[in-house]
């Protein structure tokens, strides 16, 4: 529990209103996808609850929080629960749009990335894992999602997802190593993570994948 | 490792065999899912200990209790163990007739349920986390087979079967609360949870799905 | 953090060279089922990454040492990037032969079963444990690897793979018990283990699978 940053922890109500509020969009998503895999309204709840929490829950797990946040503090339970009902409740939103989708996604990962980092920060974890911490934070709870659909995780095969998760981490932990304020960092980073998601969904941006040769084989 | 409540921790060694016997008829429901799916001997034993022991271990990480039991305790390795090579020398048994399987099934939810939970208030969480855990000790393993397994989830789509986990920890929690002996509200616990997921399976008792409209989506 | 035995933790940096070497055998395979299954880059890294790391990682996180040494030592991320990053520039290599990276994938299991054996001794885990945590130290990631292609792992239906970690691992806790110096038990161990292994895939060795009555069933 080294704190190495009196920056970092000076503003802990910021950190936590966001964090409360990208568990609320993270949630929406996942409970958005069980909904479209038909699971009923438990499986429903489960999705939105690993999608929001088990990025976090894997971090606290890693830097030694224990118990991790979203155990101890059942407000993201009831977050969680909250945005799992209304996604059963409503769920022709989703077969009208998912745009909405994607942008509560992409903000619910800029505000996971910056708040997964400042804690790893917070725990004397150094710069470039505290980033990756951070990065994990953001893409953790849709891998788990993905994984309990028994998909391969989107995020290792779509566009610039994880990559923008990274950049916003990256702000937070740069700017606290150059002692500079925590909010207007916070700001910075989640906006870069915002905006590079959303352009990279708006022009298909794409991460290279390795020279093809063979046709894609088969799932053994 | 605050101790919350004299109640619970005064039976330990009921909690200590109840512990063993929901390991014991987990790990058989383990084994006989890795035998249908033809696994080999080894992924008998593996499926037989993850079902049997996940939930408890995922439990046990989540409130701080390291090395978890089935960790730093070999018997249930060893009564995983027996399971999974009594499953792999008698697979008949599952072609003939599924029905004890899942009476076993229910057995080891209604077991896990109660000292999960009991265990979660005895690492001081709070009675709404509490019974989650305990229903997470439940569930968990049959999440982990079905992961291992490449399926979704069973619990996540099929009948009542976490509501009857969740009804069963509740119970010992809501008796700890109120300061009742632990051994009788163990009993009452499990045997709401056995008895709901009994009549659950016999009547077919489903939670709601949200409203369908489209053909169910593909495999992405 | 009770330490068994000096005869383990006296050949710190011998563990260590050890463990970065396996960490980097272990990514190219990660990394190379990530190139076959067309992940992107980052998708690449992440599997080169989870394929090195996650047996390490969960065995860290059940013997309580945390942070785990992969994540606070950003040696074990660099090698798996590295590994990552060739296996992504150089994947003619995979479709013109195989058996290098089996070979490679060999050399891991044993440096890592030996390795954690040693680790779980290192923190006073009894000998059952010890050895199964060092097999778990050498599948875990391959486990994770396939979990994440959305496939069973193959380790609990092919060939004498973790037969081989168990033998290499118990060797290590056997010659601890017996007092032998560490530097050759090691050595022998991962030996049996790399041998056992290849062995087995010359040969075709194979567990049994369950006497075998219906035609295999269907995915759910």
């Amino acid at each position: 529990m080294a704190v190495s940053n009196p920056f970092v922890l000076s503003t802990p109500s910021l950190l936590y209103a966001l964090d409360l509020a990208g568990t609320f969009v993270f949630a929406l998503s996942g409970g958005m996808a069980a909904v479209k895999h038909r699971l009923d309204l438990f499986g429903v709840l489960v999705l939105s609850f690993a999608a929001a929490n088990t990025g976090g829950i894997t971090r606290d797990l890693l830097i030694g929080a224990v118990p991790p946040g979203a155990v101890s503090d059942w407000h993201y339970l009831g977050v969680s629960v909250l945005a799992g009902l209304l996604t059963f409740r409503f769920p022709s939103r989703i077969r009208e749009d998912w745009s909405p989708v994607l942008l509560f996604d992409a903000a619910g990962l800029a505000l996971f990335a910056v708040t997964g980092a400042g804690k790893a920060l917070a725990h004397g974890l150094n710069p470039v894992m505290a980033t990756l911490l951070g990065m994990l934070t953001g893409i953790g709870g849709g891998m788990a999602r993905d994984v309990l659909l028994s998909r391969v995780p989107a995020v290792l095969r779509a566009d610039l997802y994880a990559v923008a998760a990274l950049a916003g981490a990256a702000v937070v932990v740069g700017a606290s190593a150059l002692q500079l304020p925590a909010v207007p960092s916070a700001l910075a980073g989640a906006g870069l993570c915002f905006g590079l998601r959303v352009l990279a969904m708006k022009h298909g941006w794409q991460l290279p994948v390795a020279a093809p040769a063979d046709p894609p084989p088969g799932k053994d």
